[in-house]
């Protein structure tokens, strides 16, 4: 009958470091390989994107999400095996904490 | 190094159902047996305040803060029993949440 909700996020030196929503801008940063439209896709200023980005590479060991300029190819983005580890972290974080919920919803007698 | 931080909350029929804002509106009613006085102590309009009471009575088995009129002794407000259940309850809940994140912090590595 009750169910336990919750959010869950990490926090590094300077405060927010990985949440939801900066999970899911680095999964369509890998989908587009770009954060125009990875920011786009989400409603999201570029501004905003890039910032966040910038909050997440500052207080991770090594950058998670990295742009090359320019060269024959072209310049691009693409999200560092780091920012790979960082989603897969969350994501399993985040199933353990279900989990959690799903064992605590039971427990409640009210 | 990193930390893992949430909230957390119950929902029932209707949603929202408690969470920490409205377990410390208990708890202040509790401590002033007055919705008014708990309402300006936590700079809540009384409205607001009367708001999430008929949420929580409404979803609740038993109602969790009960309203007496008038009599000798003048009316009051209470929290009831199941009241201070609910109180024990997510603070309980809360205090494994906060373990589950502490060992959940430990594990990161990024």
């Amino acid at each position: 009958m009750y169910k336990i909700k919750g959010s869950i996020w990490i926090e590094g030196g300077d405060g927010a470091f990985i949440g939801i929503g900066r999970i899911k801008l680095l999964e369509k940063i890998g989908e587009f390989g770009s954060i125009t439209v990875a920011a786009k896709s989400m409603k999201m200023s570029y501004r905003h994107a890039w910032e966040l980005i910038n909050s997440m590479n500052k207080q991770a060991k090594r950058p998670l999400v990295e742009t090359t300029a320019g060269g024959v190819g072209g310049g691009g983005t693409r999200v560092t095996p780091e920012g790979e580890k960082a989603i897969k972290i969350y994501k399993d974080l985040q199933k353990r904490f279900h989990l959690f919920n799903e064992k605590e919803s039971k427990k409640i007698k009210l």
